[in-house]
């Protein structure tokens, strides 16, 4: 087999094998394709795209080229939540005890990652003791006992992919359904979930910028974890603006907090009942999304959800009184708010430019080695609805340097302001089996 | 400016702007550009073409790329062919001396080169003395005394392109229209012609597998010369058959030879005409190319034309007695005669595959290391149309080893016989100005 021969195949609309998907894959990894001949042929699978079967394969080749967990020791269907990606987005942190609280294995790998605000982990290190770095024996042990256990990123899972990932980023490859869809099931696959639920993300502030792309993306993404055989559901949820108020780490933490007890942002708890739901019956513990859904608010009301983080949270080493007293979670040094210039209603929140903002002032990493502020970002109290008077404070920056003149200015150029009324948006577009 | 920008934009089916190809030519030239980015931005100008603009600046910064020959203190329009290449083709070995006989300057460049058989300059070479190493003032002086000189590869011409080559060559890039003609003209422009006349190939023996297509690049070539100011025709000419007899080195100057003395195949005398009127026309030798073809029908009858010929080989060094007495030519050991097998009709003779029959001989170079062996080849004695009877040799295989069962089997596969007349291929396809 020789790869210029595969590249010629693909560009041409051809499809391609299993045995020629390991050899490109295989070959890869090891280096004996060159970097030149990859990129290449991920452009033509940009213009050609890919099966389902070949998406499949190719998942299944990235999931073979390193490291695969294994959960089988663990009780019951474990059920893993993937978000494609938006701004404060805090459901990881609802979903992993809420769902635990009516019996469900979460068995969470979570990484540090690049962005706006840290990863999940670094959120859940916010609070003081929580240790992410548990061995395989406990955490397996904690999740069989708690039913909820967070680690870090741990064995060298699906090398092939990180290194395509690489390459795509600075290829113009990224914006491929295929590509994007085997490189997130990969992950999920080789992190040893039985069943999976996505939410995609769509809007200004998401990757996929309108419902049939993204709807062709969960469709991809469902396509495989058939193929492969683990049981696959997806949301399209909106990303038009940010989720719920908060934007940085700590105050993530509490917003999850607040919502655990049934107090936080509308948008954010419908999310989490609706993936939460969906994760649920996945897992077999209700036979209708009504029925997981009653259970989860019951969770929440009776306090069982909140009592759950508590235990969690104990499990992991942490201090669990600061959810009961958020003010032992780091705290910014100033607290700065940012007012309307006029009235009207908001119409607009740019979200992925009032996340850049929270990254300005420290909450996510620009690169590998920033270092993360868990204390700072940004709270909104204004979203997009919502009727706005001169002098109302729309968003509260939590900062630990004084002047943020560059943050208020992002601030200012990312929400756009109606004199009429603007209808709610819509929170959760489709969803795709 | 970033190439991922770039190859994004013409993934989308952008225009490039001048300063964007001179940012990718120079960049990847000097190695800024990692061949990675590169092959992704020529996979997209696969699938999304050029423009006229885009192919002409392409062509030119890969001529700036490198060194310019300057042809100026060469008196009168200097006009070059250029063939894409195909089996058999001796049309360089007779336009030289025959248009420089009608006073028209030809300064040619030739290289080596892989194929079949050897390049220009392996051929002249097989005529003891023949030197083509010269010196640039030597090359300049003997233009204007005898009207035609030949050199070797020399100076660092269009490195961007050989660059550029060698990756479309391993990434299934080839097959590019606008990759194509930019990569051809830009060496022709560097090699300092005023004025170039193209044979674009087409058939089972060609790059070019059908007339459409071939007429594209031709277009796309005559266009480059447009935009760079250098006055360009083409011509589509066939290769479902060899052209000519002879495939080999020595074979082909001695059908060269007799071809100048009026004598050679009608196919190759044809094929010269209508290519050498075009370059008398271009030279503003002629005003018409039916006066042109008179001109070159004249000193061929007269001897003018075989008579340049050698006064050209003996201002190269070389011994003009052979061109009276081509035995003095390297010989093969061995002459082996192939036999038709039944009565018929020659309906196909597969370029490609009797081409590859001449290289295994030891006629062409397979790899860049190889040693052309100049006496040996084959002579095909029927051609498309001509009838055959069991026992004619169809074609005479010169060897210089004894047993070559290996080729007579792939002259037999290469050979196709239909038991009714078969009529005349045509020659010239079209013309494009």
């Amino acid at each position: 087999m020789r790869m210029v021969d595969l590249i010629e195949k693909k560009r041409d609309g051809g499809e391609l094998t299993k045995e020629e998907i390991n050899f490109i894959i295989e070959g890869y990894t090891s280096e004996s394709i060159p970097d030149y001949q990859m990129s290449s042929f991920l452009m033509s699978v940009f213009f050609k795209g890919m099966t389902a079967e070949e998406t499949a394969n190719m998942t299944l080749a990235m999931v073979n080229s390193g490291d695969q967990i294994d959960l089988s020791a663990i009780e019951g269907i474990k059920v893993d939540k993937h978000s494609t990606g938006g701004v404060g987005d805090t459901t990881t942190i609802v979903l992993a005890p809420l769902v635990a609280a009516v019996g469900v294995p979460v068995a969470k790998l979570s990484g540090r990652g690049l962005g706006h605000t840290g990863g999940t982990v670094d959120k859940f290190e916010s609070i003081p003791g929580f240790r992410s770095e548990i061995e395989a024996d406990q955490f397996i042990n904690q999740v069989n006992e708690v039913k909820v256990a967070v680690t870090g990123p741990t064995g060298n899972l699906t090398p092939a992919d990180k290194k395509i990932y690489g390459l795509r980023d600075v290829t113009a490859t990224v914006n491929s359904i295929p590509l994007m869809a085997s490189s997130i099931m990969s992950k999920k696959i080789a992190s040893g979930s039985d069943a999976i639920v996505l939410d995609v993300k769509v809007g200004a502030g998401a990757f996929m910028k309108d419902v049939e792309s993204a709807k062709e993306l969960a469709h991809a993404m469902v396509e495989i974890g058939k193929n492969v055989g683990r049981d696959t559901m997806a949301v399209i949820s909106d990303m038009d603006q940010p989720l719920g108020f908060a934007i940085g780490n700590v105050l993530e933490v509490k917003e999850a907090i607040d919502t655990l007890r049934g107090e936080g942002p509308k948008d954010l708890k419908e999310l989490c009942l609706t993936l939460g739901s969906k994760m649920v019956v996945l897992a077999k513990h209700a036979e209708t999304v009504e029925e997981a859904r009653e259970m989860l608010e019951e969770v929440i009301a009776n306090g069982k959800a909140l009592e759950k983080f508590k235990e969690f949270v104990i499990a992991q080493g942490g201090d669990a009184s600061v959810i009961d007293d958020p003010f032992k979670l780091a705290r910014a040094q100033y607290e700065i708010p940012v007012l309307a210039k006029e009235d009207g209603y908001v119409a607009e929140i740019e979200a992925d430019s009032i996340g850049t903002a929270a990254m300005i002032l420290g909450a996510g990493r620009a690169t590998k080695d920033s270092v993360v502020d868990l204390a700072v970002g940004l709270m909104l109290h204004k979203k997009i609805g919502d009727e706005v008077k001169k002098g109302d404070t729309i968003v509260t920056i939590y900062s630990n340097r004084e002047n943020v003149d560059d943050v208020i200015e992002r601030i200012y150029e990312s929400y756009r302001f109606s004199l009429t009324k603007v209808a709610d948006p819509v929170l959760v577009h489709a969803e795709v089996h």
